[in-house]
């Protein structure tokens, strides 16, 4: 059996977690909540089951939770999302990303990456045959930030799609109003369409906005828009998402997505249905992870790790220069094993495995984690 | 955006679930039950959300649930399946087939698929760029069953793969050691892989057994075989379902299933594993179909629909030519709009849509479903 993909190994996130597990380690390494979910979303997910949503839900997704969806995109991101045409549910948002790509790119079509990107995002390429063109993310005092200029000079006659995301993993930066204008300023005339990863969308710190691509219409217009119920509601194991599309691009999206889970848990998106009627049940997040933010922050402040700026995700990148010259993914291993705080390597979201002296920190943790983390980190 | 997949449409299951809603028909095209699942299935699910099952399980599927599927395969049909290495659960059996087709089929790589066929396999198969290579079952007294001499003939160096599904879908027929061996015998000594849906496993009548490929050591060596929670605990709409094969083949699968799903809902696969940990879960199916199967074949017997040979599944094929001589869509929408009973066209499965006369009933439902369906249906 001749491989497809012969690049893939198992994902860091998978093996980082079990190195965590083996050496008692806090495991701020894959990104994953510690706390128990709102009871209420649960209690939702078992009436859904008791009442008898049991059965093949619509192959676009239940009707309650693609209208709950798209009242949250009108009330956040000012955008009007055709119910029925342009939304799907999809089983998790890793599901929706590659479904994207595999209805859209074409054997030897180019797909523009911004690096460091999530693991999913290459593989995906791949599979349909497509070219990846990584663009690096350039760094300075500011923290990461895309530089447009070297996205325009990757754009060719063959570019098929750009795959962006913001609140950004693993860096915790996010895109700008300013980030999209110039964006659609290289896109403005092409054919080019875009794939924005937004699933840490309700995790954008210190009042500034999310710069949605579904809020702006140039853009959104050519764009598959994917979030995350399970980072939202801190259920990551319950692997429900969406995508939310133009029309005449989700016609595309659904003939692959059809064909590869065909529809999606029921009771679990009848469950996030009821839950999301409250919109309290996504407005206060920011505050709620701004705040874990803060904590984790304020307890390496004074210790030897370098701190990156965090406007978003529940992730915080740290420089450990002043600690070691170990090769990111060595010093990560040392820190699971040694320090029993488990981390991730940022060179692990370089397709070249670039080197930076950064690895990744995932916040979304009890207090008491983050606490128990913290003393072991300052001893470092 | 031009199309991956230009003969693709709505799928029939949603149009015609659709078009039954729509006219107040009773449901018989779609598969799935309209009885509830047992309520403990339901408990166990919703004990694993309270007991904190809601993080990401193991990208290969929760540990006590790969358990679980290689103590049944092991009991039911003999064979030892590793449970790190040769078992993944999956979104569903589709999301199985369609990933072990993009894993193993190369473009240019040709795949034999028997016709009728499931409607998924083709389009996965076109996504991948391989390249269809139907071949018609054969229809007799005794039923529909698989020609091998023409399997035989269609091999050439290019072939791949064969896609099996026994018990079959739509027909009902079922696959019997013979067939398995006359399979054995075409691909021996070449590197043809096999996928071998067997969603329909529990629900084989008359006592006969179900000739699952993994009770066949020669073909178990190179097959995917796929099965479907969904389908034997009468909860479709959970979309949890696994695949098994030799570790080498499970290596490839895993490196797409990690970048299409990468893992599968956690509280669904922990109450599943629980409920399965009491054989009783499934060693009732086949009795409570042939129940089923035996109320809806009695009550047509005196109708003017002629009933073909039901072994397996909960499909019953029936020839309507002497009720009419429209092609099978059309008559399947008038018995929808206008008998009131919605079926499902079996020239549907065939991707040249070939003509046999003949619709597909599902009989997975509540006796009065039943009887209702069967006295608008004694009326034609
Ligand atoms: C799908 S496991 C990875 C979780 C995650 O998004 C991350 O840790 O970056
Ligand atoms: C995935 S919807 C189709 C259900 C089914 O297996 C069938 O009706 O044949």
């Amino acid at each position: 059996l001749v491989t497809r993909l012969p690049a893939v190994g198992t994902t860091v996130f998978t093996r980082m977690s079990a190195l965590a597990q083996q050496h008692g380690a806090v495991n701020l390494g894959q990104g994953f909540p510690d706390f128990a979910c709102d009871p209420r979303l649960v209690d939702a997910v078992a009436d859904a089951m008791r009442d008898g949503h049991n059965q093949y839900p619509p192959m676009t997704g239940t009707p309650a939770l693609r209208q709950a969806i798209a009242a949250k995109i009108s009330a956040l991101y000012d955008h009007a999302y055709h119910v029925d045409t342009e939304i799907t549910v999809t089983a998790g948002a890793t599901q929706a990303l590659t479904t994207a790509i595999l209805c859209a790119v074409h054997p030897g079509d180019e797909v523009i990456v911004i690096e460091p990107a999530y693991d999913s995002y290459m593989p995906a390429i791949e599979l349909a045959g497509g070219v990846v063109v990584p663009v690096p993310m350039a760094l300075d005092d500011r923290g990461y930030h895309v530089p447009w200029d070297r996205v325009q000079a990757a754009v060719t006659g063959r570019t098929r799609m750009v795959v962006i995301n913001t609140p950004h993993n693993p860096t915790g930066s996010i895109l700008r109003a300013a980030d999209l204008d110039a964006l659609a300023g290289i896109v403005r005339g092409t054919d080019i369409l875009l794939l924005s990863d937004e699933v840490y969308e309700h995790m954008v710190y210190d009042g500034q906005p999310h710069a949605s691509v579904s809020r702006h219409p140039e853009l959104a217009a050519r764009a598959y828009v994917v979030s995350s119920f399970g980072k939202t509601y801190h259920v990551t194991g319950w692997k429900i998402g969406y995508v939310a599309a133009p029309a005449p691009l989700m016609v595309e999206f659904r003939k692959v997505h059809q064909y590869n889970v065909f529809s999606v848990n029921a009771p679990m998106q009848q469950g996030i249905a009821t839950y999301m009627a409250d919109p309290a049940a996504y407005e206060g997040l920011p505050a709620f992870y701004q705040h874990k933010r803060d904590l984790f922050r304020a307890g390496l402040a004074a210790s030897r790790f370098e701190l990156l700026p965090a406007d978003g995700t529940y992730f915080q990148c740290v420089r450990y220069g002043a600690i070691s010259d170990l090769p990111e993914a060595a010093f990560a291993e040392w820190l699971t094993t040694e320090i029993k705080v488990a981390a991730i390597p940022v060179s692990a979201f370089y397709r070249g495995g670039q080197e930076s002296g950064i690895v990744r920190f995932c916040f979304a943790k009890a207090e008491a984690t983050l606490a128990n983390a913290l003393e072991r980190l300052a001893r470092v």
